[in-house]
């Protein structure tokens, strides 16, 4: 198999962008990775995307951003996998380059859910799970996320104001991040009093949703000179059950064991060789099941690492450190592929006050459903 | 890159499955290929699919369809290009296997579109087209292939009875298919005595809709005993406009000749050599541009073959042979699969009445978009 690098990145800010379309967003994101890379077009164009169905009436992606981005002519496809749609599609161009199909590869990861009714956005956010045995119910998703987290309090005898270090953390890094949708510090006051969505998650515990696209540009890592190459050194992608309550240990991310362990295998190091691991905080409830099922703490005491100060970019698990889901933004199909730009931007050593120093092994982790299907990357610096 | 091989294929009958749900009909079409491949489980599965989010508010089918089919764990996406969305799931297993990720995959085509009313179910296929630049104008899917086809008899001088062949052939293939949509012969006047759905397309030039799912399961061809087997020769995806008014001549498909001319690379053989071609006739006009596109007729002459009565079972270039989209039906994002396993159900050699005899190469090529996205392989039995 070939190996895989990783020439250019490209981003817009995520905010609420009324003058942007979907297309407009993706392209931008598409031409600024073609521009970093130094390339025009690709052989394939690779879409990752969740709602454009439903929030946009927009289906067909694939030749729409390829049209649109001046990369016609290959391989355009759309990749879903609801909120992990953008590492999926990264994955599915990761392979098209390794079989020797394609020599060259543009992820876009797009999303653009602000133009309807907030209460369109919650449904179309409720496809990512189970609609007959779960939506049917009355559930949303952030409710479902809530049972898991009042669960894991009652389980682990956590209370609510140990997650804030999660939050805060976040929204401090995104400060210096300027594509970040918010750039406001938190106290662990305000966390505490912030108004309630679905009990025990409050605003701050919440990602927001967002307009934004992310784009990556891949070709063969043989093509390049060695040195000063950014490697895709593993890639893998696991499922669970779709419905949370069809699994025996309902506080257990299967999926993001499998799959990490399986990326951990593939580029020979383990968790303690990440130098930072940009993972998937739509809720902070899903940041200390991240951290445990990858090994960096054991169950039940994820917890423990945000309440001793290891999560920030001084500590020895950095995460979130453009801000994560929770302050960067979450533009639902567009995170996967956000997370490993800035995993990228880390390993460049582009991240200004938040850079980790010397970084040199970066983690992505994106989670669709309520950890359904869960994709792990590690990205090496040679 | 490792050669893939086919093993095997299961289907639903198309129909209006108002007691099935989406996942019943994707688990059922995936268990009969596990069964019939003697496998149980899959490395990924790959879900073609085009508006699940919209028509039934579930996306992330991935794990939904690897969960309810049993085959849990591991890849798991779902490939979105419009109707095209079944080859390009192909496609992506393909690459996968190809690649040496996965040493096994299920693909799976599924579309569950009659349990909501009409209008939404134009509504949603219009999300293949343009929405911003064509859908906003008011126009909706069949009236795009309207105005071509409108274009293509006024410039080459066909009048619509010309058509009718296509559809009588396809009516006539699918009543030997026990999976078919239709199970009824038309003839010459019956096609000119049709409804008018969007002049000129009336309702015996379009193809029906409807709810159906097929899978193949797919292995790399080296892990085989050779002989028998039936491998997949070729595997090329093209692009073109989104919008038909962005292209150059409205009436050339062009993503399907430079996907077709790949595929003939890669398999080394000419459109002389395909001994059966499933083509994507979701109306009339579109077998005449793909004839034509392929190499299998001249510019404006595709319409010639059927006069002729060579696109029948005992012609030279023998199409819709189970049945077409015409007939067979066309559930959008499973009709992609449906296409490979006729052709696989030819080269194995159990299509009855229309069995084209001793068929060894036969294509498939799925159409998303009004010609935006074109797939096109080839399989081989030896």
């Amino acid at each position: 198999m070939r190996q895989v690098a990783i020439i250019g990145i490209g981003q817009t800010p995520i905010d609420e962008h009324w003058e942007l379309s979907l297309r407009d967003l993706a392209a931008d994101a598409a031409v600024r990775a073609m521009h970093d890379a130094g390339r025009e077009g690709a052989g394939g164009v690779f879409v990752g995307n969740m709602m454009s169905g439903t929030i946009n009436q927009q289906n067909n992606l694939g030749p729409l951003v390829a049209d649109w981005a001046g990369a016609r002519g290959g391989d355009a496809v759309k990749v879903e996998a609801a909120c992990a749609s953008g590492a999926a599609a990264l994955r599915s161009a990761l392979m098209a380059i390794a079989s020797g199909e394609l020599d060259s590869a543009l992820v876009v990861g797009v999303e653009k859910m602000t133009d309807r009714p907030m209460r369109e956005v919650t449904a179309s956010l409720a496809t990512a799970a189970d609609a007959d045995y779960e939506v049917e119910m009355g559930i949303s998703f952030v409710g479902l996320n809530a049972l898991v987290m009042r669960r894991y309090m009652h389980e682990f005898g956590w209370k609510h104001a140990d997650f804030a270090p999660f939050a805060i953390n976040a929204h401090a890094n995104a400060i210096h991040n300027p594509f970040a949708r918010l750039h406001s510090q938190i106290t662990a006051q305000e966390f505490e009093k912030s108004v309630m969505v679905a009990t025990p998650i409050n605003l701050l515990d919440a990602s927001p949703v967002g307009d934004g696209a992310a784009a990556v540009y891949l070709v063969p890592a043989e093509s390049l000179a060695s040195g000063a190459r950014i490697l895709v050194a593993a890639s893998a992608a696991s499922t669970d059950t779709l419905a949370v309550h069809d699994r025996p240990d309902g506080l257990f991310l299967k999926a993001a064991y499998k799959s990490s362990q399986e990326a951990y295998r593939q580029a020979r190091v383990g968790p303690q060789d990440i130098d930072v691991f940009e993972l998937h905080d739509a809720f902070t409830i899903m940041t200390a099941l991240s951290l445990e099922a990858c090994g960096f703490a054991e169950r039940g005491k994820g917890i423990q690492l945000g309440l001793d100060g290891e999560i920030t970019p001084t500590g020895s698990v950095p995460i979130t450190t453009r801000g994560g889901l929770k302050a960067r933004g979450h533009p639902v199909g567009a995170t996967g592929v956000y997370q490993v730009v800035e995993v990228v931007q880390q390993l460049r050593g582009e991240c200004g006050p938040t850079q980790i120093p010397e970084a040199r092994i970066g983690m992505a982790q994106n989670i669709g459903g309520s950890g359904a299907t869960i994709l792990t990357h590690i990205l090496v610096r040679e």
